[in-house]
């Protein structure tokens, strides 16, 4: 018995449960120069909305009936692989299976003693590395100013305003609940919150809480929210769009204000990006989340979900915003 | 006599001849240190629209009842000041008056034996150093890629697209007239031309005319001819925010489909700028321009207005299109 979770239908709108099946298969035979993985922990994501459509983009489609794939970490319970012994962990695109074979080409081995495994999904992971390079390569924050951040209690979110603290730059998080924007300043330091739910003028709020107003913006929402913080932004703004989680689930094309007019006036840049685009820099990367770890000046944030059947549901729960920080499944 | 023109209303929505005013002034004294000016060239740019409304701005709103000014050639008819002599030439940000003093502090001499004087206020002037700095700075265009080009048959739309040439890339106009569209092929080296008044899918035209995709658009209209441009981004692509004239006269917030979406699928780059952030490298531009005119790699394109009573109908026709390439006020 081996479960699999496959893509079942393309959603129209927001994703549901039938969107996902479950099926048993046997449990693989592994052949010379592979190993058997037992899958440990999951990550969900948010882009992986995309995935779930049949467009253009810049990672393939899911297939339907096929199962899905992302970031996880699996244990070695058998090797035929020179470069891994039994009990080695290791992290990878694989899918949602409970075993699978692997040739371990595409895996990386990571070190249980130096941090908690799902810290391997999350802050050592893709996640730090988006907040990473997103804040410091297009961002670019200079010491005394203004970043403010959408989706702020989500995975990359709480990365990048505690980034933003250590680069000694005022951090402004957007979130949707009370408790979410306290945990901000109490646990990840940022100097303000906003709660887009209960605040009637976000425009104004935004206002109020960068008094200087915003140099950096770094979304992973769009929508209106950005849009209140777009009618903030300072000369030389820049927009790192990283995400536009509001965005997703649209079934007609989201439309709202043009932005030429404020680009032009302000000299605002707008750049999106795919982690992927940084990929000969991700040591450079690693060794600086690292660091920041060690020395205590980066906290991190989980949600974890037990158990294998749950997959589905951590996933949907992301687009209710159930999750603060990085959302993963033990399984 | 001396025939001004003030702001007589801020507009709503597109401008029109009851917003402009002409009285009549005395011929001002000249004092010590300064030059008195007669008007001999007049620019008018559709960025002014943008300084007749009262709006939070880059530039300084034009004051009610007060003249108006833009980019003018005038001659020096009198001087009590060491820099300038009688008959000399200046640029300058200078008010719409037949005669006007000035102190010269912030008057550039152009030299009428190098080229026509009217050049200084396109090519060699602020028109000539949009196109090049936003091209090259923001552009950055690659040997053999493809720039698209909008607003093409403006004054600064026709530079860019022959800067492209020189760059060896394909180069893809938009303009609103057959007759525009032959233009930029036949006298500036365009590779391929769409008029947009008379093609039903333009996101389809401008697939066929960019085979390869869009790396580089140098937008000067905004609206829904940039989101047919949009369309066909590449991967990295770069836009050039310069201008966005189809939103300039709009009653109500613009709006259109959303960018961030397509931005972080191909990791595009939007930057919006305005020609004063590159003052510090002006010679650079100035240098190159001139080089270029000099080989005769840049053909430039004028619309010439007769007469100083028809300032204010030279700028309410560039919102018509009615100019090709720069459009001036002889005086």
């Amino acid at each position: 018995m081996n479960k699999t979770i496959l893509l079942n239908n393309r959603p129209n709108g927001k994703p549901q449960e039938s969107d996902f099946k479950f099926t048993n298969e046997d449990t693989p035979e592994v052949t010379s120069g592979e190993v058997l993985l037992k899958t440990r922990y999951v990550s969900v994501d948010p882009y992986m909305r995309g995935r779930m459509s049949d467009a253009d983009s810049y990672v393939e489609p899911f297939q339907l009936q096929k199962p899905i794939n992302s970031g996880i970490i699996a244990e070695v319970i058998e090797s035929k692989n020179d470069s891994f012994s039994k009990g080695d962990f290791v992290s990878g695109m694989l899918d949602w299976k409970e075993y699978q074979t692997n040739n371990g080409n595409e895996l990386l081995k990571v070190d249980a003693d130096k941090a908690p495994l799902s810290a391997y999904l999350g802050i050592l992971g893709m996640t730090g590395l988006t907040a990473y390079f997103g804040l410091t390569k297009i961002g670019n924050p200079q010491k005394g100013e203004t970043i403010v951040v959408s989706g702020a209690a989500g995975a990359v979110g709480t990365i990048v305003g505690q980034i933003g603290k250590i680069l000694s730059c005022r951090v402004v998080g957007i979130a949707g609940t009370d408790e979410k924007g306290e945990m901000l300043k109490s646990k990840f330091g940022f100097d303000a919150a906003i709660n887009y739910n209960t605040t009637e003028d976000m425009t104004k709020a935004i206002a109020d809480a960068a008094p200087n107003g915003v140099d950096v913006y770094y979304d992973n929402v769009g929508g209106t929210i950005s849009d209140s913080v777009h009618a903030n932004i300072n000369r030389f703004g820049r927009i790192v769009v990283c995400g536009a989680i509001s965005l997703y689930n649209s079934t007609s094309i989201p439309t709202g204000p043009r932005v030429e007019p404020f680009l032009i006036k302000k000299s605002v840049l707008m750049q999106g990006f795919i982690i992927g685009n940084y990929a000969d820099k991700f040591p450079e990367g690693m060794d600086k989340l690292s660091q920041w770890l060690k020395a205590e000046k980066l906290n991190f944030s989980e949600t974890i979900v037990e158990g294998f059947d749950n997959i589905p549901n951590a996933f949907l729960d992301l687009f209710e915003g159930k999750n603060k920080g990085k959302m993963i499944v033990k399984v």
